[in-house]
């Protein structure tokens, strides 16, 4: 990979006898190692590996892995071609079930499926990776949006905190949270990086810093607990961060560790921003509360990174993520703009564009 | 080791042809491993590896170790033994520079050995036995000493939050943090301490989770970035941290993360408070922004764990300890008693006791 290239998390590689070309995350940072998936029991795999990891880029890699799935399918009729297709869903879904994404956009390619009038089963699977393409372009062109529209936010010689991976990565291209650092850099803004590595599997250090390398951002690398040393220190103007899930109120869910950032910021009187694409709003939650935590294996604390770091009897808490109150935040970007000051009514007016 | 036993760092086992026994940490927690110090080499290399670390407690290794360098010195007379005295000392000396503790306890020796008016060499080893062993179990009444003046800081029931090892493996015995839990919990009280697994060394994970299982507390690890969600949620009560310097005005430099927990509690409400020996004072710095703040190798976040976690040429910024103003600090519990509120005054009227 050059250098300053921002880098593409998958990609599809030709026509209908093509490929999906994704990078293996699980390699990362140590080594830049492609996929190529030419059959969906690759793909199956690549997800159920966290080979690609994030929502949308999930989701795309679904669509693409249904592509694959069907596309060597011999029928010459409709309905056998229609059975396998919902086959082919049910194994994609079962690769990671809890991923909101998977179904999202097996299903749009489903109904992509159902909408043609033909019986030309190659019409079909011809729709189908158009339809596959057309979800990598979209998520392309919504993480662009945020990054247009939060690029005021980025003024030369900041210092941006960022945490998790809500970056290209996790995305087509662009990310949401890292959206603006991209369009800033594309338009020769220098700035500098700061991304907790985020513990306990190192999101923010493995992928946030090596993504933000190849694209030739300023980045530098800090534990969790170092933020706040660094607020005081002055070297922090701004935090702009990703989000799991966001309520009609405002309210975010994010991964853990969000929340203190949060009340960090706050007390440092630096602006705390959230970037997430419409479809991460959930209006039918009033507020946080309603947001479930999920709660994960202790062994991403205890022995995550290759060493046992605590005793093999003692107890863990590691919740997988937090809820930021929206008070403590100043504003959301969405594909459609700027959610300031954070109110139910602005939420409703913006997701209300789309 | 039994359960319920609270660890002992560092003792001395025998009479002057005895040995210094102490817990080999670099082992913990997967092993409890034993190191029998019976020459100054073994004691050199033991500081040398942090087989035994915290400040008071390398005061003592080297207290003993100095025993162990002049016991078999063959001189009958006074000259040819304080000389080598005085090699043994610059040796030991040499084995961690930075450790403050580490001269303290040398100097003490040197002065125990002069003040003895004998020429009997014996005698002096003797003597510099008992001064070694003094040093220890005056450290272990000092830590006892700051676990009752916090004692009633802990009610039944209560969720405590902890950061680092400030604990016996850093002292003689009961260390400092952890001194009113030990002693709450001799005491037959019940409550619940939680420990930031502290990156990047994980001392809270490796050791303060340790040693709090051997005594029968219940405790919890948690990443750094989870005690802010761990107060919201009602889950914490106080916070106990130790210090590695205070100033005159109460500003206390201590690990890394220290302040961003006193933060994260002043938002919630929390008490926050310090526990440290009035030697951990330095009242010749007005404030904490007179306190230097060591900054360590970056390989401690990259390759800390037994993996690489982050790519090979990204920047870090990897500062060993924070300073957090006294404003935020409750209250600081020295051997004396406590401060409370901590201000100037306060300060010097405490150490003026001793």
């Amino acid at each position: 990979m050059n250098k300053n290239t921002i880098p593409k998390s998958i990609e599809w590689i030709g026509g209908l006898d093509g490929y999906a070309l994704l990078i293996d995350q699980t390699y990362l940072p140590d080594e830049l190692k492609m996929i190529e998936c030419r059959d969906v029991q690759t793909m199956w795999n690549a997800i159920e590996r966290l080979s690609i990891r994030g929502a949308p880029a999930i989701g795309i890699a679904a669509a693409m892995g249904l592509v694959l799935g069907v596309r060597d399918d011999h029928s010459d009729q409709r309905e056998p071609f229609t059975q396998h297709l919902h086959q082919v869903c049910d194994y994609l879904a079962s690769s990671r079930p809890t991923a909101v994404n998977l179904c999202w956009a097996l299903k749009r390619m489903r109904s992509c499926a159902e909408s043609i009038d033909t019986d030309d089963v190659r019409t079909i699977k011809l729709a189908l990776l158009e339809e596959a393409k057309c979800i990598r372009d979209e998520d392309a062109a919504m993480c662009r949006s945020i990054g247009q529209h939060a690029l005021h936010l980025i003024k030369p010689g900041m210092g941006v905190l960022t945490h998790c991976n809500a970056g290209g990565l996790a995305t087509a291209e662009f990310g949401t949270a890292l959206a603006p650092m991209y369009t800033a850099h594309q338009q020769g803004l220098a700035f500098r990086v700061y991304t907790d590595e985020t513990r306990p599997l190192l999101q923010g250090s493995r992928l946030t810093a090596w993504e933000l390398m190849q694209a030739g951002i300023d980045v530098t690398v800090i534990c969790d607990n170092m933020a706040g040393v660094l607020m005081r220190e002055g070297k922090i103007d701004l935090v702009i961060t990703g989000a799991d899930r966001i309520a009609a109120n405002g309210d975010v869910a994010n991964k853990i560790g969000t929340y203190s950032l949060a009340i960090l910021a706050r007390a440092h009187d630096i602006p705390f921003y959230v970037a997430a694409p419409s479809s991460t709003f959930d209006l039918s939650l009033a507020d946080g509360s309603q947001i479930p935590i999920e709660e994960r294996s202790s062994d991403e604390i205890r022995c995550g990174m290759g060493r046992v770091t605590a005793p093999a009897n003692v107890s863990f808490y590691n919740p997988a993520f937090d809820v930021t109150p929206a008070d403590l935040i100043m504003g959301i970007i969405t594909e459609h703009g700027l959610i300031q000051p954070v109110l139910r009514e602005a939420i409703t007016e913006n997701l209300l564009v789309s």
